[in-house]
């Protein structure tokens, strides 16, 4: 049994509803399919998310509401028209969006979660009519219903272990259940969303506690690339990776997927497949706890700029615990977290994100640095990249460390920092942010041709 | 003016000792001379300072003495016998070696320090007379005299800063003043030896506290060497390498100097030169500051072995200050020093001295780790050799890191880890212990032909 969840943009227009119809259609073992709000139909459009976030802003600042609800339920009545569904539901939708902007707001945090909720609850009801009209037998459920119990936080909501548990009782359904992304509800029946691209994280919640077999998420590519198409023409796209190769590689750049969104299917072993709505015979990128196929070393590469490193050198310093202990203490009195600590004999580097310093507190923390320290050299570089080669057939990576170190060479890119040993599954290159396009070039050419 | 110093193979004999006159009439520059105690005449001989902790061990079990005396005794008396010095001075030496061995013993580990430094005092003694008698004008002179206050550290005294200010008022002496090596006097006048190799650091302190030119340091090589001699045959001298770089060598496996002997010298940016007393015309290898030569980007290559490595990974872990803090602080409860911390996205790895474990707190450690991080993945890797590829030429190293991996993936030597970045001066590679010798010999053939 497959969980398939389908993305805004395959649920923005009648159009392409009737593909995810065609879909949902080809495969009998899809019983369980998890809607996004609809999205942007064109680049230029906006999505029925960012227009439930003006009427919030109508909302609570006493504005006419009228219009911004207008434009929410054409929307849902555009994508309906084609398939004669009855008409109560989209009565029942647009009766729904009239009463939301009438409700009394107790705390703006709960009442922005309601809001944008509407946009997926609403949809998941219109799509489980269409199924019927076209012939499936769905029904629309609530995840109430369904069991997804979340913690009480609003617009960041995580998933309760018990609900697992809940979930799991409906694995015999008798309809395929069409399920609205993006939130859940309190233990006292409060609805909280998770964080934003949270109907990925619904789709993986819901294959976990069904125990499917896979999980399938629709979105308008192939799948995942395995270089950044900015960079490079027409890239490749990944067959097969890892869990951990594709943490690697979303670590750099690659956001293919919100940060935790895969947590639970990663938890539970269950393979992810991402494939695109608008052409469901492409085989997609299928992401799986071990990979089989392992013949090439490299499965992508990708890279993240605005990164700074603090270099000290100290002659005779010694690694002692007891001195990084201390500029750990001084990071965490900054409330700075660090990426990577490469060390010489001698010294230590640390490198971070950029952004969590201002010119102020990067006075502040070097000066704490050179007084608690007292380096015999302290100094900071700026517009640091990272690029990240990941690849779990590196594992021996005699040849490919060496490939891509000669592949940088020949463009005569500079290497402020090596990072290998930790991670079996990539290797890092700390380069300055202008060479990063000409890095991923000579990478890519290098390992995918 | 220039402080020398000179090794014990290079006054284990007359001959040698007849060449260490020539030396210091060779340039009047050379004021100032540190002596060692007569060294090993042939690999199998032993050391005045092996006899004299015989003479120790004998004296704290009221074990006979005399014959041990007498075997101390010899060696001075075989290296006076061609110069035709005043007999008195013999006798001295005789009569002081015999006092000690009757000293009340109050503390064993003053008093072996009392003992040890017998053996450079006696052969300073010796020197000058041999000096004045070949027509230099030199004296012996103690350190209290001189001004080389210690610490209260039997075997590990370490040097007072208010002893530079005492020692530079000798800087006009009249004679060539020669001076015991390896230890000094405490506040109290108590005689504190360095630790062993302690020679080194007298005159890097008596060369420090002149402000020196140059301090020239004569031993038995030509300098130090690109690569270990053990692994390539007849490998080159370097002619001139940074403190920085010595440091780097020094620290995989390079053993010119002990490892604070030249502290000193670098605080006061006095270069220094290790030179052959068997071969005085061979420039050596010069120890600076800054080096004006960079066109060659490798100076050196080392390694050693004896390292392990933890390995932990966590599925979204993130490098949290807190995170490491932990991790370094398991390792402070165990009194445990790091060398390197490698990073992945969402693993560690940390490289220590396998030395520091044995199988039973190695199982502590790891159960404690489990136990508070909780990783999903933790292991162990043990027969760790780190080999360093060393030069500040590398600064710009594009092609110096591609063709290092590029010789390693040549003879297939795998890399558990690469540390660069942090070091300037260096990189770092983690293999297996067993591809070590393979692993320097394909490295020194790529940077020295």
């Amino acid at each position: 049994m497959k969980v398939i969840k389908f993305g805004g943009s395959s649920l923005a227009s009648a159009e392409q509803v009737k593909k995810v119809i065609q879909i949902i259609k080809d495969d009998d073992k899809r019983r369980f399919v998890v809607v996004s709000a609809p999205g942007k139909r064109a680049s230029n459009d906006r999505k029925v998310t960012d227009l439930l976030i003006d009427l919030y802003d109508a909302c609570i600042t006493n504005k006419e509401t009228f219009a911004t609800i207008d434009a929410i339920y054409q929307r849902y009545a555009e994508i309906a028209a084609p398939f004669g569904i009855d008409s109560a539901v989209l009565a029942d939708i647009l009766e729904s969006l009239q009463t939301l902007a009438t409700l009394p707001i107790t705390d703006n945090s709960y009442f922005l979660d309601e809001i944008l909720s509407a946009g997926e609850n609403n949809n998941a009801k219109l799509i489980a009519s269409i199924c019927q009209a076209s012939g499936i037998p769905a029904r629309y459920i609530n995840p109430k219903e369904l069991g997804i119990v979340v913690t009480n936080e609003p617009q960041n909501a995580h998933i309760l272990t018990k609900a697992y548990k809940k979930i799991y009782e409906w694995r015999h359904a008798k309809e395929i259940l069409i399920i609205p992304g993006f939130f859940g509800y309190t233990e006292n029946g409060q609805i909280c969303t998770f964080s934003r691209g949270g109907s990925d994280i619904s789709g993986a919640i819901v294959a976990r506690g069904l125990r499917a077999s896979l999980y399938e998420n629709f979105t308008d590519v192939n799948g995942i690339y395995a270089a950044h198409p900015g960079y490079i023409h027409e890239p490749e796209t990944i067959a097969e990776l890892t869990y951990r190769e594709m943490r690697e590689l979303a670590y750099a750049g690659f956001s293919v997927f919100h940060e935790e969104a895969l947590m639970p299917c990663f938890q539970a072993s269950i393979p992810v497949v991402i494939k695109n709505t608008n052409n469901p015979s492409h085989p997609g990128t299928q992401i799986v706890t071990e990979r089989t196929n392992l013949e090439r070393p490299v499965v992508g590469i990708s890279s993240d700029e605005g990164f700074s490193m603090i270099y000290l050198s100290k002659y005779l310093m010694n690694k002692e615990v007891g001195f990084t202990l201390r500029i750990l203490e001084i990071f965490r009195d900054f409330d700075l977290n660090y990426e990577h600590m490469p060390s010489g004999i001698d010294d230590l580097s640390i490198i971070f994100r950029s952004e969590q310093l201002n010119e102020e507190t990067e006075e502040e923390l070097l000066r704490k640095i050179a007084y608690e320290i007292n380096p015999d050299e302290l100094r900071i570089t700026h517009d640091l990249s990272l690029v990240v080669v990941v690849g779990e057939g590196m594992k021996q990576r005699v040849g490919s460390m060496a490939e891509s170190t000669a592949a940088l060479a020949r463009k005569n890119i500079n290497l402020e920092m090596i990072n290998q040993g930790s991670s079996e599954v990539s290797f890092m290159f700390g380069i300055h942010k202008e060479r990063e396009k000409d890095a991923i070039r000579s990478l890519y050419y290098t390992f995918f041709e």
